[in-house]
């Protein structure tokens, strides 16, 4: 944080009552795009610019003429700063530009080491530390003086700043670059990505990577604000996973030894009981490249693992085991069955199979003991005996494609466990005890406590995406099965029932059809399955129209790293992965105009529409080079094999 | 430790009110030999042996019969618990028999991270952890259990256990492998160091290496408790310095970075305050090669520092600034001027001149514009004034060496300003004002901020080591000092004068000098530079014998790294190294019969004796090499010549 004026280290208030070294700021003197962000910091006069690259930002302050002009290195806040996260940190000022250091922090990844090295392209005339934890540190006895100008600092909760003179309209520029290594990986990071203090180069350099990202789709929109929806999830699919190793390589394993990514680039920040819906499907399309290098990584992290498990939710070398199921089997399948990659299939349903059978993790041995998650032995019984059973439906789809005949039985058998929890009296997904008995005392439109995880039995229970046509024949044939679903969108649900989260809001919600979270993201895409599909058509439309908008609240919930936009993506563009692992897509409504895919193959897919509108949601016809398609779903080869689709719409369905 | 019967997790007393994990012993079944430790656990029929190599412990446990037999590895325990310094901790259980992880603690080093693997001879049956410090992993939201069975532990403080079933005298032995680096270093220490199972074999070995270094000085002493306390002091020697690098050389530095020793073997623990005086003298004798190493390693720490300063106190890669003055610099400069290593000089006069520049370094900026430390600028002046001028005669004999004459000048210069806190008007060392003017209200007794640290006027304010025969003129001549000497020992002190410090008791204290800490360590062999040796040689022998001994109580203070031992080492020989950086030792007398120093030259000091007993403790006579020697000092390279030192011992002083 760049101020001027009389010192103040204190974010919000000082001790004596004295403002924080917070600004104001305008929205209309800021500037955002990819790559870049610009604010005028109006309390101080400065203007604030950043720009990016893979492991580098890059800062541009511009100050006014000031004798006290500081730039402040705040290492006591963190997200969630309330939890008090920070174990330590270490400051060193190698000279009078150049600070090394790192953070050690125990929030969502337990034990997080990001490092650090950053240059100031000028000299500070002096610096300094404020530390707020107890001091501890013995050999001083209070000697000489550690808060100033002293080059080493050390601590839990450290603000540090450094001094400067300006004159007028002097910009003070910063790199800052990060590593998961060490201090000196950030620095070989910051050498190899940015040598040079060409602002504006780095600028120019890391749009032209975006534009590069984000032309691989051209749309063209019914409406203006539609193309700024479309372009903001895109980027929003682009933000993660992350890459997480330093340019030579070496990144820190969960073991917190230092490994190296031989013939792969290693990411991390895998949320995949979200991503794995249409997110890494999405990949699979645009980014099959870097889809590729992240299943490499969810390998090699099974490696590192003591549990020997593939990623669940993984973080910076930690695995934060949060939500349920183990669905990085999923992205591995989907790959397998699209061909998307180099990784070794058989490591891979080595490792699938290892994940498959740890039997401490969360239900999973009570699973296989049981054929389904017993609700008085592991909590959100129903939804994660769901998940697990799609989730060896997956492990299957690779064993398959590697060959393994007995592999593939065990898991197919695994995929079927679903049944088990279906109670044939009320028609639901319903929590089962040890016994063998449905539980009393339950409550299908409750999500507390009824055997799911952030949903209810109404619709986290529609929940077996690899054999639908079974459980819509299950629920009660297509014709029932049309009118739950007509009644989850429908119905009104009472306050008491919505799960007090952040992930589930109001704004969300349709009747009791939740889209601002995740797990029934396929249900508006079911009425496929009942031959209604003009009412996936207009659900979807109506869906893309009220929850996304290019504004400050343009997401209903939570973006989850990207599935919620690559939701967006897919349904924009007229089809959906309902089951991925599989190779077929559900088609639904494009909202776009005509757009343009620009694949990885060299080969070029045309979405073209015929009297799109807003008001025209519902699918006449749909042909493939030329063909009409008379099923309600596409094939992956059919995208990948470029060509042109023509969606002919209506607003009237048939 | 290994426990049997129902798990306690507490040390001292559990919840309930029941016994902690600690066990009864006698120290009549316990045996504590060099590389080996022995005892019974008596509450629970456990023997406990322990071996080591260089980075790896060895343990071996015989327990009884039991179904619930436990290893307990406390990690939250340290020393100075009540300090609270765990920072984090880490473990995984990588198999039913290894496990690995690393603690960091923020105590005497600030930043500290000790790695380590264990790898268990037996397959444990079942293990847990208990966790002390808040909860604050995200992940689980107690989904799973983490506390059983789960191989990855994380947090603040944590106690792990490890079950077993035992067969009556069964043995469980456990390798524990130590690293800077990282818990793989660890595992590559200890499948390097001990590769097998077989602790009698690493037991003898690691005899064999204690023989081999204790065997370097063989004694016969006049009464066989001496022999008992000078093979005690000799193994006291040799704890410290530690190696700290991993067996492939790599090892932590001061930026937390990973460094590889090159041509080297890197330790650390310099607490160069004590060890400066004797300790590291004595290695210049018997312990060359490890001394190169340590001044070696003393140049990477400097060239590691971002304060580019050679260690002052130095720590698993810390700097910790416990005391005063640069006293690596003496170190050096006695190696220097006794040829011992191949270390760069060239590169130590460089190191040596920029430690001896830091501006910001306790005093050391005031000192060099004062020409002294003046007391209202910084504490302990007077001490400060008199290590800083001698440490720069140091750095001069490096110059000199070297053969850089401007640097000498400078140091030489700067060597003398212990003058300038010489107060003609009161005979003492004294705190001197910047305003040039010596403070009123001085205590010469007082050890509390009187301008000393750890001392006061009558006995800190005699050190002057590189100019003795100055210092004594300036004190009123030999008599005057002589007699300054003799009240030195026989006045009586009050207890109000004492520091009240772990470092200073009156197990320590004759009259006013302190034995039982380091600044006075030279003092006895003063009357050397008086023309009254005789009571040198009364007064070492008195020290001898009074201030060590065999037993529990052997030591009259802090052995402080090994500084007391080497004074009991040196003195028991007959010399001392009252003016380390010059190729003299002060000439005493010696309380062994006989010596033979088995030098790594490959020559051999014998030291003999005639008329040795306990009362007489006069040298008569002394010759070397049948030549006798009138004057009362010897060259290092009438040691390092080898051949025979005769001293003629008598009760009645010439």
């Amino acid at each position: 944080m760049p101020t001027v004026g009389k010192l103040v280290l204190d974010p919000i208030e000082t001790n004596q009552g004295e403002k924080g070294f917070y600004s104001k700021f305008s929205h209309e003197n800021e500037t955002a795009k990819a790559g870049y962000y610009k604010v005028d910091l109006e309390d101080y006069n400065i203007k604030a610019e950043l720009t990016a690259t893979e492991r580098v930002g890059f800062h541009q302050y511009t100050f006014p003429k000031s004798s006290d002009a500081h730039i402040l290195l705040d290492l006591v806040y963190n997200v969630y700063h309330h939890e008090n996260k920070n174990v330590w940190t270490f400051l060193r000022v190698e000279n009078d530009s150049t600070v090394t250091g790192y953070r050690q922090t125990k929030g969502w990844a337990r034990t997080k080491k990001v490092f650090f090295a950053i240059k100031f392209s000028k000299a500070f005339k002096s610096y300094g530390h404020q530390k707020y934890d107890k001091q501890t540190y013995n050999g001083f006895y209070g000697r000489f003086n550690e808060k100033e100008n002293f080059p080493e600092m050390a601590g839990k909760d450290i603000r540090a700043y450094f001094n400067f003179d300006t004159e007028a309209g002097e910009k003070i520029q910063m790199k800052f670059a990060l590593s998961p290594v060490s201090s000196a990986g950030a620095m070989k990071n910051l050498e190899a990505e940015v040598p040079h203090w060409d602002f504006e180069k780095t600028k120019r350099e890391t749009r032209q990577k975006w534009n590069k990202e984000l032309s691989k789709i051209e749309v063209e929109t019914i409406e203006e604000s539609q193309k700024e929806t479309f372009y903001t999830a895109l980027y929003h699919t682009m933000l993660s996973p992350i890459i997480y190793e330093d340019v030579d390589g070496k990144y820190r394993g969960l073991d917190q030894n230092i490994h190296e990514s031989k013939g792969f680039t290693n990411y991390t920040i895998f949320s995949l009981w979200d991503t794995y819906r249409a997110l890494h499907p999405l990949f699979n399309v645009i980014q099959q490249e870097r889809n590729n290098d992240m299943i490499k990584s969810m390998l090699a992290h099974q490696e590192e693992s003591v549990h020997n498990m593939l990623p669940i939710w993984s973080h910076y070398a930690n695995e934060n085991w949060c939500m349920i199921g183990y669905h990085a089997t999923s992205v591995i399948a989907d790959a397998v069955v699209k061909n998307v990659g180099d990784f070794d299939q058989k490591q891979a349903l080595k490792a699938s199979v290892e994940t498959a059978n740890v039997s401490y993790f969360d239900g999973l041995g009570e699973y296989i003991k049981y054929k389904y998650v017993p609700d008085d032995k592991s909590h959100s019984s129903v939804s994660k005996t769901l998940e697990l059973a799609y989730d060896d439906w997956t492990i299957a789809q690779i064993a398959k494609s590697v060959g393994d005949a007995k592999a593939e039985k065990t898991f197919l058998e695994r995929s079927e466990y679903y049944n088990n929890v279906f109670n044939p009296v009320n028609g639901y997904m319903s929590p089962k005890l040890s016994n063998g008995k449905f539980r009393k005392n339950f409550n299908a439109l409750d999500t507390h406590g009824q055997g799911f995880i952030e949903g209810n039995a109404w619709n986290y229970g529609l929940y077996v995406p690899h054999q639908l046509d079974k459980m819509v024949k299950m629920m009660g044939g297509k014709e029932r099965f049309s009118q739950h679903l007509d009644s989850l969108f429908t119905m009104e649900l009472d306050d008491k029932y919505i799960a007090k989260h952040e992930d589930i809001t109001r704004d969300g919600i349709i009747g009791n059809y939740v889209h601002g979270n995740e797990p029934g993201h396929h249900i508006p895409y079911l009425y496929n399955w009942t031959g209604k599909e003009y009412k996936t058509q207009a659900r979807v439309r109506m869906i893309m129209d009220t929850m996304y908008g290019p504004g400050v609240e343009g997401l209903c919930g939570n973006d989850d790293a990207g599935q919620m936009s690559a939701w967006y993506i897919f349904s924009s563009l007229g089809f959906y992965p309902v089951t991925p692992g599989s190779d077929r897509y559900a088609l639904g409504s494009p909202n776009v105009k005509n757009a343009i895919l620009n694949l990885e193959n060299g080969n070029t897919l045309e979405i073209q529409t015929i009297n799109q509108s807003m008001k025209n949601v519902y699918v006449k016809s749909f042909k493939i080079n030329g063909k009409t398609i008379e099923r309600n779903y596409i094939l992956h080869s059919e995208i990948m094999n470029g060509g042109t689709f023509v969606f002919e719409m209506s607003s009237k369905h048939q």
